[in-house]
């Protein structure tokens, strides 16, 4: 068996990170579960994630996918400012419920020294159906 | 030789449909050039594209790669406003320079009945150095 | 809650379908489960998909992968011999174990008209560290 | 202008290094041009590379574009036999014709100490028709 890392931080203390270090998007997300290799965050929709029609838009989508993954490093290997995006596939299934909040369920695939794999699966909030999935990885600045 | 599909539709007719169908984004875009395949959008950043130190956000990169070969797709095919976005992929190379607008020239790398893929480079304006790498593709209604 | 489709063909009858129409690649893989929306697949491999120090291939894990996503769209659709792969994205988490079998898991993450989309998590046999995790789409052909 | 970097290995010493460190696929394949920041290379398809009605598989796609990309870099880098693939992604466009050569024509996107990224255009030998399209991804050893 794999020994699975452990968060190190709380959801209190990834809420204080996110409105420390990114307060222009701060307001937009909750986090509301944290585990091993695992983090739910959840986008609450302002006017300005929005399409016509009240679905939420692609870069609201990625925007709560990439915060997510982010969320989920920095909850396993502490605050770590410098990872940098370096690539995202997303995979787009159905359109999201209007007037919903929409959820991102993250599992990291690699936390490596060098590169950390995180996958998100995007639902309306109570719903089983998959909106979109993602997949991110990071690079970590080098010692 | 492939014989090349031609653009139907001109740059002012894409800011009438832009305007028109997609007025909350409508002012961030210029489509700056356009031709076989072949399609050149500028982001304008405003507040709300930028991270703290002025650099365009991944979602605004998002945004503009949407945009970009969405409308490369409706300048060769005519106004079709059903063509969903199904799968996107990312590469990020470099950080975007602050207070620099940001250029996607798209690529249409297939031009299908059912599926269209677009490839789209994002840079800096002026810079030659590649910013940003994306491949979009499209379902297009069934007839 | 979304219903869950159920596959309509058996793991007999699976194998039948790919040794009459994938005579070449049928030894190298046994379908070791199947269920709603899921699919086992595993490769038994010959030195043709080894590299030197005896681990499997890139080549051999996107046959894997590929074939299980296909085995996974047929088991739930019928025999379907035209659907056809249009992208496929893997990340590579560690090198698989030598002389060991691998495994894929098959998700299908959507099971559209027009598209299919699947997940396969590739693990060396009875380990569960993922060495590769996949995404596929296929088309399915317009009645 | 970003500098390009040039090419340290010649197109004679990149067949010496396939042949003595990949010797199971080194008939396989031919460099037919090498450049700043770029590659060409040719299979030359075997039995073993044919699904049934002589088309180029998708495993065989994936070999040719793995190993395009992989000697880009050790032409441009030097021989460096660890830098390893961690990800790859493939757009599938038309079928590749039987019986013809299949090119790769790579371009490296980016040429970092820790990540390098290659784009890899396949076409059949002749032709401008695009038969798929790849992006990997590799990460280079840590000193």
């Amino acid at each position: 068996m794999t020994r699975q890392p452990q968060p190190v931080l709380t959801i209190p203390q990834l809420h204080e990170f996110l409105e420390r270090d990114f307060p222009q998007v701060a307001e937009d997300f909750i986090v509301t579960e944290i585990g091993p290799m695992r983090l739910c965050l959840r986008l609450v929709p302002g006017d300005r994630h929005l399409r016509p029609g009240g679905t939420v838009s692609g870069p609201a989508m990625f925007a709560l996918a990439d915060c997510a993954v982010y969320l989920a490093i920095i909850a396993h290997v502490g605050e770590e400012a410098l990872a940098v995006t370096t690539s995202a596939s997303f995979d787009f299934m159905r359109k999201p419920e209007a007037g919903r909040d929409l959820d991102a369920e993250v599992t990291l695939l690699k936390l490596g020294r060098g590169l950390v794999v995180g996958d998100a699966a995007l639902r309306n909030d109570g719903s089983d159906a998959l909106v979109a999935r993602a997949t991110l990885t990071y690079s970590r600045p080098r010692e």
